[in-house]
């Protein structure tokens, strides 16, 4: 892992260096995705269709602009959003008669439209995605995948007969979030966020974090509880097994490229970016160790262990460039390929392949066995996981008073608006929320003294 | 297939009842993908990523906003769509202080950047594409995925040493769509456009045309060759193997979400519409054939019958709603799904399936040689093809004086712009170009009577 200090200046590099993406475009935080980073984050992608086709879950495609009427609807959201919002006021040499606005998020644009499609109970739990990019005027200082102006995003918006039925949803975007995220290799924490911090609109907002190397806090996902606040003014209603008219509560899980992001700081190291097998383009790079002599024998071997290893379903290149091998290692590393195979005369005189992990771990395995590379690339996928759990809950830590602290910190709190504000004033962080597994906490609030508190996380943030 | 006269109407209410889209967002030109419209056009973007994999081009994206600098720096292109182009003017409260638009087509986004990517020969040729949405502030009439003002896009861009170099990759581009477009069982012609009508800023145009019911022409997609039109405004040069530099030549592909409304169109017929089997998000639907005394048995051998064709690769619905099967058939022939399978007690007792194309072709095989499913799919979707085939060539005529018809008129043309448009305005008909592949032609202009000319092809299009 990359140490703190060094972190945000490697970040803003490997990203380039790993030809992720170009930053020369002329518009502050709009990106160019290269092939071998758009791969990637359509491997992300995929891996998100896969959660929601499990959970039944419709992908749609709404336009990208929204009218400033629709907008409007929802008071505290225009609120949220209005100075991140890029508008559209001509077309050709037309004023617009009605302004309209790149969608910052969806919500507006999707529920006129939901009212329309949800007549009965029968029409519900109506459950969709999009993936799609979404616009926000930043003011804070850009960074790759982690704070953009043009941000690919994935959004679940769900509508349900009632309070209880969409909190089982949050549950299920829980579990989905456990799986989506292991099959990354990411640990993360799930915090109920204090009120002053919900999302614009939301009853209440849980947010996902993980821990980059910089001890910053990232948040690469949350899920909302909406209640009856958008499908009030959206009236999204529905006709009750009763015959009565209800309206439908409402939720919504998002996340974006960030958890691109979170895959680079969290795994990367000095070398370059480390990819988890699940979305890496290249999952196997061959690199012949050359002799001249040996030339021949050995490319017809690379090549005959190449086919073997996609027929595994196991995606593989073979580096045969006019390059030293070490000038290929070091290629690869940089790009975050999971495992290398060397092949030189040595290893075909014994009959073996030399498996090299991109963290480092060396193996020679019989060339009768290649099968077990998807082994390998399970383990290796594991320790990517043990690592950042390692290093997450080593740096979680509990406080009794004010004291600064790098990492993530956990408060005991009264509750109150004012004493949780002070926190992240006297701390120079910002509050996460509370954990959302429940722990009881019989200390006093940290600031007021009061008794009966909870904990409440707090952490320098992106 | 669909009459002449009814089809307008049809098709703009087909493409709601099937569920590919729904009109109600209230921005013209901009429609909701519902989620089984927005599955088949992924299938068919994955039909295209797979010609872009097989011929070498990396998949890349970049912004959507253009900044109003770049887009001037070509001045055909510039005049083409200044008509066209949404303009974004403000960001939160601030009104920015250069304009920026939403692409049309993305030219003047990606080739700043390709001036910083190729240096030399060894970077040629650079073959890139991305699918992406682009904006076109129609003024014309609006119709669902064929004039609409939220496009979802293809392009592929190219960067080569030459004009040659050029000409080989819109050769390529010309075997990808005869690829492409047989997958989707669309017969097309390929013209090059009269230079009035060429896109703005190319060297040469190609159009690729479909013939729809209305016997009007619909262009699917468009193969530019730019020359160095591009590459000079924009510097994208290369030093050559003898140390000089040299302006690259460029060529563009493009196709759109017009693919889908060709597939509508072209297969469509009173029931509903019909899928090609390579894009439909459900190839097989299993209806039960269900009488009282047997329910149990036949869902049992339904249950059965599905696990089977999905052992085969093939996606398979069981329709076990509360419906009579006559309603089912009903429903799934709207969206035109390839084949349905039809299991009743005589079924059973036979030890037979009924298989029902979706163009009528009824046909019972073996229970034991339900494999053969695989091969009546590909039977149906030559008879798609091979009657659209038909439909073309019959409504292409050859007219040797100035006389009206319906369909693709091929006239004997001098040349000159003023004749053309002649022929245009007398016909009511749009020049769609010089047949691709040469033919001679030993017939005087019909306009001006003039020797040695070419055939030119006219139709009404949309």
């Amino acid at each position: 892992m990359i140490d703190k200090e060094g972190f945000d200046d490697w970040y803003n590099e490997i990203v380039e260096k790993a030809e992720l993406c170009d930053k020369r475009y002329p518009i502050k935080g709009m990106n160019v995705w290269k092939p071998y980073g758009w791969k990637i984050m359509q491997n992300i992608d995929e891996l998100i269709r896969r959660e929601m086709k499990k959970t039944g879950h419709d992908e749609v495609y709404f336009p990208l602009l929204i009218p400033e009427g629709f907008f409007k609807k929802e008071e505290e959201h225009i609120k949220g959003f209005s100075e991140e919002v890029y508008w559209v006021t001509h077309a050709g040499k037309n004023e617009l008669e009605e302004r309209l606005l790149l969608r910052p998020t969806s919500e507006t644009a999707l529920y006129s439209i939901f009212s329309l499609w949800i007549r009965s109970h029968a029409d519900l739990p109506l459950k969709t995605f999009q993936i799609v990019n979404t616009f926000r005027y930043e003011t804070k200082m850009t960074k790759a995948f982690i704070r953009v102006r043009e941000i690919h995003f994935f959004e679940a918006h769900t509508c349900h007969v009632d309070f209880d039925d969409a909190e089982r949803q949050i549950k299920e975007d829980l579990e989905i979030a456990n799986s989506f995220f292991s099959t990354l290799c990411l640990p993360f924490i799930a915090s109920r966020r204090p009120d002053w911090d919900k999302f614009a609109g939301a009853y209440y907002s849980i947010g996902l974090d993980v821990l980059m190397p910089s001890l910053k806090a990232l948040q690469v996902g949350s899920i909302h509880q909406y209640k009856e606040n958008f499908s009030k003014p959206f009236e999204i209603k529905y006709e009750g097994v009763d015959g009565k008219h209800y309206y439908c509560h409402q939720t919504t899980y998002g996340m974006s490229e960030r958890v691109l992001g979170a895959i680079i700081g969290v795994h990367g190291d000095e070398r370059g970016i480390k990819l988890p097998s699940s979305i890496a383009p290249i999952q196997v790079v061959i690199v012949p160790i050359i002799f001249k002599e040996h030339e021949e024998k050995i490319m017809e071997e690379c090549k005959k262990v190449k086919e073997e290893i996609e027929a595994l379903g196991i995606s593989c290149v073979l580096d045969d460039r006019d390059k030293t091998p070490g000038s290929k290692f070091y290629d690869w590393e940089i790009k975050g390929v999971p495992l290398r195979v060397e092949i030189g005369p040595k290893d075909i005189e014994k009959n073996v392949i030399t498996l090299v992990a991109r963290d480092g771990i060396k193996k020679q395995i019989d060339r009768a066995e290649i099968e077990k590379i998807g082994e390998e690339l399970k383990e290796y996928d594991k320790r990517l996981y043990d690592n950042a759990k390692k290093f997450l809950e080593e740096n979680i830590f509990i406080i009794k008073k004010l004291e600064r602290k790098d990492g993530i910190l956990e408060a005991p709190w009264c509750g109150d608006e004012k004493c949780g504000k002070e926190m992240e004033e006297k701390l120079e962080m910002k509050s996460l929320g509370i954990p959302l597994e429940e722990r009881e906490c019989n200390e006093n609030c940290i600031i007021c003294g009061r008794k009966g508190s909870k904990w409440l996380r707090l952490a320098k943030s992106y």
